[in-house]
Order: structure tokens, then sequence, then C-alpha cells
């Protein structure tokens, strides 16, 4: 009979319960290590030069759907909390990918990437195209804020303790290999290098105060390990359609260059 | 630029208003015949003959999720109904899936064919070795039908129009290729072939009668396509992971034989 013991490496119960906070902030390093998309093999067809424009766009044009649904996540986050004090906080979240009247966003900053790609920025941010797999994903993540306790809620935004790797080899590798790629699309990745380290930094901070059973230790790492599926599902998807070569009906298919 | 052109050959809205009822149920039949999951490379490979026992134990387990959740899925749909009549004809799907006491459902019959393949019941009962991407379209589909019209709800069941077609050859075909599949575990698949016209013409007989705009309609097919996703995803997913040989961290993985 096969039993559930290849089921986690970093978040099953049978490892030792989380003591303390550092006990705590240990185990979601790990998490990071074994399941962070940086592995996905995707990653390394993308940074490495190993894909074409085509299959740029389509994980570009994907991509949109998670970056635009952030900012409705968030908002669903603050939405959780009575204490002003963390909504003001979360706040500038929604901010950065929003911006403001007369300045832009990361949606924005998104959307340069794509039009730098040649996509039409209408077709990209209807999402008709985008994967099934991806908008299920995403969704799961707005859903998953809402329907688990707001400590849950933060603690499903730790990838960010991991993104600054993948940015700085994304932003180096992407423009060493593509010739359809220069430094103006890729603006998005430069300023997340400087926003996700102080968001990741409260966030670490609030799980590492507020999580202070061994059962609410175990659904911080639980709830990191759900957001590490949400990413690694979208490159799933997208290296079956776009690498694998099979686009399921009604997604976006490269034009022929 | 690319644009959305190839996005729908049966639910863009470029496409001829839908006038009246028989305008409708032709176009949901052209939905099935493009969309439906007898389609996916991964059917053929499963009623063919042409999986390993493990790979069929992957497909099992992870269509263990789905069907357990159909019950609860159909739940939401009867919760969403004031009048009386409609909660009364749904009610039977909750019984033809959950069974009563004394007497089996359809998901002690899944768990049939999921211990005669040699998975252990309590395994499969956690879902814990189950692949993301089978959770988020899982749930997809129970949110679906909570957040979009009664209407909508019941038209996302409208895929049962074309499972006999697919239960029938999955019988003969599992039976004839796999000396691992016998008649017994095939309970499941011989049962819903009474179920599913049953259910299959009260929801497209409702449709009909209810839908009673051109939008309405249009609204239909989309909630349609969107379930013939929910089913495709879950095959992309069994396909990137135990075909081309790529399970995500944390997911099922079959013992060596």
């Amino acid at each position: 009979m096969s039993t559930a013991e290849e089921f986690s490496a970093t978040g099953s119960a049978t490892e030792a319960p989380l003591m303390d906070a550092e006990a705590l902030e240990r185990r979601l390093r790990e998490i990071g290590a074994a399941r962070y998309h940086n592995l996905h093999p995707f990653h390394d067809l993308l940074h490495g030069g190993k894909l074409n424009r085509g299959q740029v766009q389509a994980w570009a044009l994907n991509r949109y759907y998670y970056q635009s649904s952030i900012p409705i996540k968030d908002a669903v986050v603050l939405s959780r909390f009575r204490d002003r004090e963390t909504r003001v906080e979360w706040r500038h979240r929604i901010e950065d990918h929003d911006g403001d009247r007369g300045s832009e966003g990361g949606i924005e900053r998104w959307l340069k990437l794509t039009t730098g790609l040649g996509l039409d920025p209408d077709y990209v941010r209807s999402t008709e195209g985008i994967l099934p797999a991806t908008r299920f994903a995403v969704d799961a993540y707005v859903n998953f804020v809402r329907d688990h306790s707001p400590l849950e809620a933060i603690a499903s935004s730790l990838t960010e303790l991991f993104a600054p790797t993948i940015h700085e080899q994304r932003i180096a590798g992407m423009l060493e290999h593509y010739d359809f790629i220069n430094p103006d699309v890729m603006v998005y990745f430069r300023r997340r290098l400087e926003q996700a380290p102080r968001d990741a930094n409260f966030a670490l901070n609030y799980v590492k105060a507020h999580a202070t059973t061994p059962q609410m230790r175990e659904d911080v790492c639980k709830a990191l390990i759900f957001k590490t599926n949400v990413l690694w599902v979208q490159l799933d998807a997208l290296y079956h359609a776009y690498v694998s070569g099979f686009p399921p009906p009604g997604a976006f298919v490269p034009a022929e260059h």
C-alpha cells in the first residue's frame, strides 16, 4: 500500500513541534529552500535563455493575472484586520501595485513588459487567453486569505522572503539572453528588489510574534506551503502548455515567426 | 500584436447571439464536442492501456478529490434555490454520491477502485498526496456555484451530457487492457451510466427554460466552458506530473514495482 510518507519534507505533522519563533523561522526557510518556484525547471529555461519569444510571451501573459490579482488579495487581507496599525501597514502593498493617479504601479510596470514583448495590452488586460490553471491557482490565493485566519492570510505572503534572489537572476538572465528584452521593460523587477524585502520582513516579524502555539506555527508553515503551490502550479501549467506543447482549448497560442 | 482571435471556437462573444433554447442547446453540444475531456491525451492513454499501475493510481487518487467534493458542490447549488421543487430534484445528487446509512454511494464506490488499485483508503481520504492543481481546480468549481447565478450553477453541471460515452469507453478499455482492474472496482462507472443521463436531462431542460435572454444563454455557455476547464486542468496536471514526469513537491509518488 502506498502511504503518505513522501508527502512533505518540511510541513508534515510527523516533524517536531515548533516550540518557538526561531524554530518557526527555520522551518519557513526550509520550506522556501525545498519548494520555492526558483527550483522549477521552467525558471531555468526562462533565466537561461532557453525559451523563444512566444514562450516568454505566454509566461508574461499568464503572470499578469497573478500580478493584477495581488491588490485584490491584499484588499481582502486588509479587510480581515480590526486593528488600524496592521491595516495601515498593509495598505502600502495595494499602493505599490496600483500606483496612484498620475503615477504608475506594479501592474502598469508589468504591462510595459508584456507590451515590450509584443502583446496587445487590451488582450493582456482581458485575461482571456490565460491558462485555466493560472486562473484557478490565483483565485485560490484570493480565496485562501478570505477563508483562513488573518494570521494565515499574512503567512501566505511569506514567499516574498525568497523573491529577491529570483528577481536578481531574472533581471540578469533575461537581459543577457534575450534580444527582445531591454532594461526598460524590466523595471517591475528592479522595483520589487526594494519593495519585497520590506514587505517580507514585516510579515515574518508578524508571524513570529503572533503565532504563539505550536499549532499556530504549524498553520503558518502550511500557509506558506499553500502559497508555494500557487506559484508552482502556474509554472507547471506553462511548462505543460508551452514547453511540452499541450496548450488547452481556448488558451493563447503564440504567433508563428 | 497577438490578439484574442484564437480564444474560443464555441464561446466567444463574436459568435451569433443565442436567440432561443434550441440555439442554446446546439452551442452547448458544440462546446462539449470541442472541449470535453474525452479529447484529452491522458484519456487516450488511460483507456488504451498505455499507463502503468502507478499512473492509474495517480489518476484515481486525484480524481477522488473531485468525486468527494461533488456532494459539497451540490449542497451549495441546493442552497441557492428558494423554490422547494428544484431543491428536491437536486437533493438526489447528494444522495447518489453520499449514499445512506447502510448503503454505499458514489464516493465509496470510488474508494473500491482506489483500494483495488492498491492505495490505502486512509491515505486517499486524507487527500494529502493529490496535485495542488487538482485541489485548485476542484475548489474553483465549488466556489463557482456559490459566486455565480443559480442558473450558471446548474449550467456548470452540464458536462454530464457528455459523460456516458466516456464512461462506456472507460469500462471497456480499462477492463480489457489492465490486469489490475476487475469488474468489481468499475461499479462506480456502471452506476453513473444510469445516473448521469437523468441528471443531465434535468439540467439541460432547466437551462433551456430559464435562460430567457441571449445574455443569459451566453452565461450558460460560459459556465459549461468553465466546467470543461475544471476537468481539463486535472488531466493536464496528471499528464505533466506522471506522464511527462514532473511530480510537484509533496505529491504522490508511485512505489517502484
